[in-house]
């Protein structure tokens, strides 16, 4: 027992050092020179202290560039546009974070062929965003804001698509704006008669 | 003169070996495997015949994956949410199609590096997308059916970031619905009062 005690908090510290020796390096190189080996150097750490937590280069990036979105708090601004904006904004933040933003289409590539990662991107890096869409919905439907029922997975992948799109694949710049603009296309539509 | 003639079916027909040996080898062995060799062996043509046309695989690859969307006529159903639902269901057909999808995800992470390759997917790949959202939008402020002035940009890296997130990166399947689903999204916005 005392071991085991003893044990957690140097486990936790090779566990950080791990991820952040992954984000200096992705930050510093690119993703396609990331190597396993690096990483165990920069960090400290014989290889097999990797390989026993990561099985791959891929799992191992993904947690150490999206890391925050599950700790924030559920937006409750008063509007459904208000709440959908913050979302957007969240998502703006984590997929134009240095490393994040470096890393992805790498990642993404090297995602494609293996479907059980393909699903991780929808089923955990967003289950977080969409446990807080569902509630943001909830919470408007309260308010008698909506009058129909919300397609939440297809909200989902076009927030997330777009923001992607935008500003991970073809690198267009992020105004202050851009969240504000997308969330009042999905909530209001075009203006239309 | 005579020469320049005779010449020019020939150099056309070179021009589509190419591009469809390149098609053939990412749908059998995928992005990562293919070579400019490669792909000149099964062309039946060196590989300077390749590199004075493109300077290198992603330029290459990118010319024979995306291939049709300007010779679309522009969908004219009476209505913004049927004309953008046309336009959705090629993006759909363009990104899902099996060398695109293949290809798209090792496409995006060779053209991450490159701003200049980068600014192509925008202004080529979907420079004939927005010239016909553009004419869609124009007919239906002429029936009045439009309020406001339309964020087109937006609206285009929207279909496009949702359709290539949904289909080509997280690889969710395609259901008939998703292109009305999503125009309506985009038209009509969530169901508010």
């Amino acid at each position: 027992m005392p071991a085991r005690t003893h044990g957690r908090p140097r486990d936790s510290r090779t566990h950080a050092a791990i991820l952040s020796a992954t984000v200096a390096l992705i930050v510093d190189a690119g993703y396609g020179a990331l190597t396993i080996v690096g990483v165990a150097a920069r960090a400290g750490v014989g290889k097999d202290a990797i390989y026993r937590r990561w099985s791959g280069k891929p799992e191992l990036v993904y947690e150490a560039v999206f890391t925050s979105a599950d700790a924030d708090p559920i937006p409750d601004t008063g509007t459904l546009i208000g709440d959908v904006t913050i979302l957007v904004e969240r998502l703006v933040d984590e997929f134009a974070a240095p490393a994040a933003a470096v890393a992805l289409p790498g990642l993404l590539a090297d995602f494609a062929d293996q479907p059980a990662l393909r699903m991780r991107i929808r089923e955990d890096l967003l289950a977080g965003v969409k446990a807080r869409l569902v509630e943001v919905f909830d919470r408007a439907a309260a308010r008698g804001e909506l009058v129909a029922d919300v397609p939440v997975e297809l909200i989902l992948d076009s927030l997330a698509g777009t923001v992607l799109f935008h500003v991970g694949l073809v690198g267009a710049p992020v105004t202050p704006e851009l969240p504000r603009h997308l969330a009042a296309m999905v909530v209001t539509g075009i203006k239309t008669r």
